[in-house]
């Protein structure tokens, strides 16, 4: 069964995540960027954690999590080894403010039938030992997922065709290139925070959020992590993702500053203050890579998957959550493709939805 | 007129000189390193300042020194644009026992006839407006000099020829490879902390100081700034190296780590805080680079330069002052290869005055 040809804008996770499930489902797919698997994707930490992501409000965005979630270990099986790890999560509270905060996400969780695990500092240090002794509360989600993301986009790109050039327009089944054209039946444009230049209607709903990560190894002697680490110092959100190989990556930062992608002073002290008040022994660590990432954050943290005009789909606005909602991203795109109903969690993220 | 052939082991600066000024006397000169520019050179951060390094009981550092600084402009114009830079050097105190440090040092440099202006907070100020509201007193030193040792060392580069290898012994005439030889009539041992390794002599005298610096350039809208500055933060000294391009290279921790060029998180960490407290615009520079090299450092921070049996000359040890020795030493070396007395001031450089 031939399906027509599609061409995708933007090789991170979610476009890649589309182009490859587009391809088995039958679909002709080129992906269109000058340098795939550069962007948020590849800076980000891979966290699969919907669950301590919730807040008042925003459970559509927790439904669409968790049933990408649940889809993640299948997704992760057919792609081969992109470093799953089923550890869990746990966040710990700093000072009394973070865990009165923590308290509101654990009492809101338990309200809609998503009770964690709630944990004194002692219990959070039996969890992590390498936890400071200043953490006073936290809690314990052992169903989250963590993917190590530069091998999950390895992976797909390997798998994927390319042209190595920058999308300056598309229209109905045509990209525009510097000096010249693909043409397709569909345009996917999932070009992240890049988007809302590809499309009038993506002008004011996505905006760029500039984030930056650290990337370290344990020095000599320095203690392992087990969990994704996330915690609240004074109210900063900061995060520690382990990997396989006891390398660990260290963020966010949060601010917006356009487009620019400098790793600067300040966040680079943001982020290693507020770690080592978490995990002291983090400043045993090495420091292997510092660089900074464009979310593509949306008014309502929901990501914009649906038609834009026949001919034109888009995929973005996923903030935090691209690796996260890689696979329902793509099992939507796909149901639009093909004129299906998309999966139900997947509803909010349509266009008419708001 | 001939004078036969050296083989130089170690292309830092030490070795590049001692290299490059052979050559131009006649001398037949290969240097033996398997990564050229990659060691201590490469990381620091240029400053040509003996007098700020001066302590009581170091005076013939300071003699040696005060030598190669007035070698200095000389030696930058036969060889070009290397980013020398004459705004000199401010000295700045951030605590009570800071300012009391200074007060040391100034005093110690009055009674040996050299004078440095000491300066108010506000006078510090005035001369460095980036410089915090926070620090309590200073010291002025107009004549030091800043030199770009990147550009330095490519211009060296650019003047030697190279046996990619690394150096597994040498003796009289003779540097051992893994599978092959070079001969010659005399080896200089330039290999910096590596250098304890090719002659017994040496094992005891050097011994390896690690360091890591930060590379760091101006953000959107970030205070430049004109001197080197140097500071006692808590007395743990820091410095700013500012470049023609408003980069400016922020160093140095120490410690002793053995050979590991791995740059700590506690090293980032440290030196990120004790820059901003002395220039709390430092938070909106971009960090560009960071990176640790090994030291030479020697008993009495003095460097040995030297005979050490017929036929192996040794300069090494140079510690936190390669770039600022290398004229000197590069004249010491000459005249000891050629027989003539070396200049005045690097007589305590010799292993007879240890």
């Amino acid at each position: 069964m031939v399906q027509g040809k599609i061409a995708v804008v933007g090789a991170g996770v979610i476009g890649l995540s589309v182009a490859w499930r587009a391809m088995n489902s039958g679909w002709r797919t080129v992906v269109v960027d000058p340098q795939p698997c550069s962007g948020a994707s590849w800076v980000a930490g891979g966290m699969l954690a919907p669950v301590t992501e919730a807040w008042p409000g925003e459970e559509p965005l927790l439904e669409l999590g968790e049933a990408s979630l649940r889809a993640w270990p299948e997704f992760a099986a057919e792609l081969g080894d992109v470093g799953l790890r089923t550890q869990g999560t746990v966040v710990a509270a700093f000072d009394a403010a973070d865990a009165a905060q923590l308290t509101i996400l654990a009492d809101h969780l338990a309200s809609i039938g998503r009770d964690v695990g709630r944990l004194t500092g002692p219990e959070i240090r039996r969890l992590e030992p390498a936890m400071s002794t200043s953490v006073r509360s936290g809690l314990s989600v052992p169903g989250d997922l963590a993917v190590d993301n530069r091998k999950l986009l390895e992976v797909l790109r390997s798998k994927a065709e390319f042209i190595h050039q920058p999308a300056r327009a598309v229209g109905n089944g045509v990209v525009e290139l510097d000096n010249s054209t693909v043409d397709c039946d569909v345009v996917v444009i999932a070009a992240g925070a890049w988007s809302r230049h590809l499309h009038p209607a993506l002008n004011s709903l996505i905006r760029p959020v500039k984030g930056e990560i650290l990337r370290l190894k344990p020095g000599w002697g320095a203690v392992p992590l087990g969990r994704t680490i996330r915690a609240l110092v004074e109210s900063r959100p900061v995060y520690l993702v382990p990997r396989e190989n006891g390398e660990v990556v260290l963020g966010a930062t949060q601010y917006e500053a356009g487009y620019d992608t400098q790793v600067m002073v300040c966040g680079v002290r943001d982020l290693l203050a507020d770690a080592e008040r978490v995990v002291p022994g983090i400043s045993e660590y090495v420091l292997v890579e510092s660089a900074a990432g464009i979310r593509a954050s949306s008014q309502d943290n929901l990501p914009v998957i649906d038609w834009l005009e026949p001919g034109i789909l888009v995929a973005s606005g996923h903030h935090r959550n691209g690796l996260l909602l890689a696979p329902i991203t793509a099992d939507a795109v796909l149901a639009l493709l093909n004129g299906n109903p998309v999966p139900e969690a997947a509803a909010a993220a349509r266009l008419e939805s708001r």
